[in-house]
């Protein structure tokens, strides 16, 4: 992966390409050995006025004529374009195949981007009513708040975590830690959600290349298999869900890609989840299994799910202080995971770490993938 | 499919699900049948300010929680659906899968969209220094008189074979029929293509049903195989190709189409190829190989393109006159190609057609996807 931040030296086709050539070179490959290619990306037509992207790049990296295909799902582009990876080569049609993730939002203004990461919602019925992002997940968290006596401070608390471990990762966009005290004290963007409870915006790019596992051995001395690819849908507008304290689609998602990995949410040891609000965060945890429902925040405010904790969340800092190019998001958490199931997590290493998952999300939850992973 | 065409009292969500539930009546199944969904649409994040439309468009179909996946690769996106919902079948992943296109294109005005459409080119290299799609399919109508005599009669003569074809196709955008000196005498829009060189803006949703053969066969009396599905890329701007006479991606895909289904292009009975202009047309069935390099044109103009001739070619009026809805192209192919091969393509039948062929193109051709159909 690129770091994550604002780059302004360099455009579109250079993050995506700086990530891919990383990733084809510690498979072990050389490009011309790749025979297709993903992209999770969201908005690269309205960010930078180009469609088609995974044409360009595929172009750019100099691996013509192989099938290149972009994916996008909202926020969730990337995890959905590495299952559609994880299924191009299940369905034996390629061996070697490269996934990628990549947005590039700095070259516009804020409130143009807001405008644009609408779209992630329903924009007919939400956004052209005057809702944002910020607004849909202050929602849900005063509604987990009153059901489950959720407080600021256990947000607040998600936020601190997350920038203690973006400290540690050198391709963190925020590398500052933050208190409790510095998150309440932030200024409102949508009660109760302040500026240190939102993810920012973000330019990057995350790469990794899939193969069947007997073939990744020969070209990799530390393989990881993706043991549960899973995905489900939900409404896409907030008003018509039957609870806005949860995430439905990453329910059912989680208890497809526990069922097919066979194993339970206590078997994972480190998993990356979809903070792009902090209350997200606490939704994730609760909705995956890995704590009970309304048992997140206060997990979290007794650093349960910080490194050394019961079960280590978003050791990359998260969408929260590692960054958030919206496409890149989802490849970003299987790079970070494959770095922890390896060892290789420097700084920020979960000791003895066998099995992750990595939970993406689209919009305010219309669509949840859930990976899960494990070393060979 | 709908019909295609002009729909202002249609929003896209309806477009979408109108397609869809015809062809999931059409497979014989209930929407709760479906395990998976995927969605072609280019530039609905520009066209109508919604990204996210898999998930819109499974919400409003009530499709939920179904894995849903919106896939982008310019005008190809409908066939890189396609092949998306075929490798999820392939790879064991889900039984039944429905494929959609749509695009939603009358709500801008002409310029607009027309620079939206540019993304499916290089933005940075070549619309930004003021090409066109006219004007880069125009280079290479130039390149291909040059080198082959083809000419502006040669041109002509497929719109006007594929608007005899629309007149016979209810669901076609346009259903007049025009004369070569119409096509001739009509307004320059990029020398040598003229109006009816082109193909027009289009609102339009087409929709298919992919389960594993023995499956389909128990749901419907007629299912078609697909027998092969071959993608290929080539770079995105026109000045970095080798030849400006063909579009290499579709030789690439069609080669590996025609091993992949162990056939010849003799065999083919009827297509459907991405006639965006005339001249696409023209290198279209040279580079699929129905015919020799250079002779699609004369071929054209001899009407052995046309219903009753060697090949028929674009039997619903092809882009040109079924119209373009950029996202729901490559899926109407697979539609009228369906009705074809069961006989039902009424008042348009290609008399016995056993196998056709599908080809999409995405931008000038750094896209290419090419289907194979048969009757089972």
């Amino acid at each position: 992966m690129t770091k994550f931040g604002e780059h302004w030296e360099k455009g579109f086709r250079d993050l995506v390409i700086d990530a891919g050539i990383k990733a084809i070179g510690d498979a072990g490959l050389q490009g011309n050995e790749i025979s297709a290619g993903y992209v999770g990306n969201m908005a690269s037509g309205s960010l930078i006025g180009q469609e088609h992207v995974a044409a360009l790049i595929a172009d750019h990296m100099g691996l013509n004529p192989i099938p290149v295909t972009r994916v996008e799902a909202a926020c969730a582009s990337g995890g959905v374009a590495l299952r559609q990876g994880y299924m191009a080569v299940a369905s034996g049609m390629h061996d070697f195949v490269v996934v990628g993730g990549v947005e590039k939002m700095n070259d516009l203004d804020t409130n143009e981007v807001s405008q644009i990461l609408g779209g992630a919602g329903d924009q007919e019925w939400e956004l052209f009513m005057g809702a944002t992002f910020p607004g849909l997940y202050a929602l849900m968290a005063k509604r987990h708040m009153h059901e489950y006596g959720t407080t600021e401070e256990m947000l607040a608390a998600v936020a601190v975590k997350n920038h203690e471990h973006g400290s540690r990762n050198p391709y963190a966009q925020f590398q500052n830690k933050i208190t409790i005290d510095m998150v309440l004290k932030s200024k409102v963007v949508a009660d109760p959600l302040k500026m240190f409870d939102c993810s920012p915006i973000t330019d990057g790019a995350a790469a990794v290349v899939l193969a069947p596992v007997e073939i990744a051995k020969k070209y990799q001395e530390q393989p990881i298999e993706i043991v549960a690819s899973a995905q489900a849908s939900d409404t896409i507008a907030l008003h018509s869900r039957e609870k806005l304290s949860e995430i439905k689609a990453t329910q059912i998602a989680a208890k497809r890609a526990y069922e097919m990995a066979k194993i339970g949410p206590k078997d994972v040891d480190v998993a990356e989840v979809h903070d792009c609000f902090t209350i997200a965060e606490i939704m994730a945890i609760e909705d995956l299994g890995l704590f009970r429902k309304g048992e997140g925040g206060k997990a979290t405010l007794e650093g349960r799910t910080g490194l050394g904790g019961e079960v280590a969340i978003n050791t990359s800092g998260g969408l929260k202080a590692a960054g958030h190019p919206v496409g890149a998001t989802g490849v970003k958490q299987a790079v970070e995971l494959t770095w922890q199931l390896r060892g290789k997590a420097e700084g920020r290493q979960v000791a003895d770490a066998e099995i992750g998952l990595a939970q993406n999300v689209g919009g305010s939850g219309a669509t949840s993938v859930v990976h899960i992973f494990k070393r060979v």
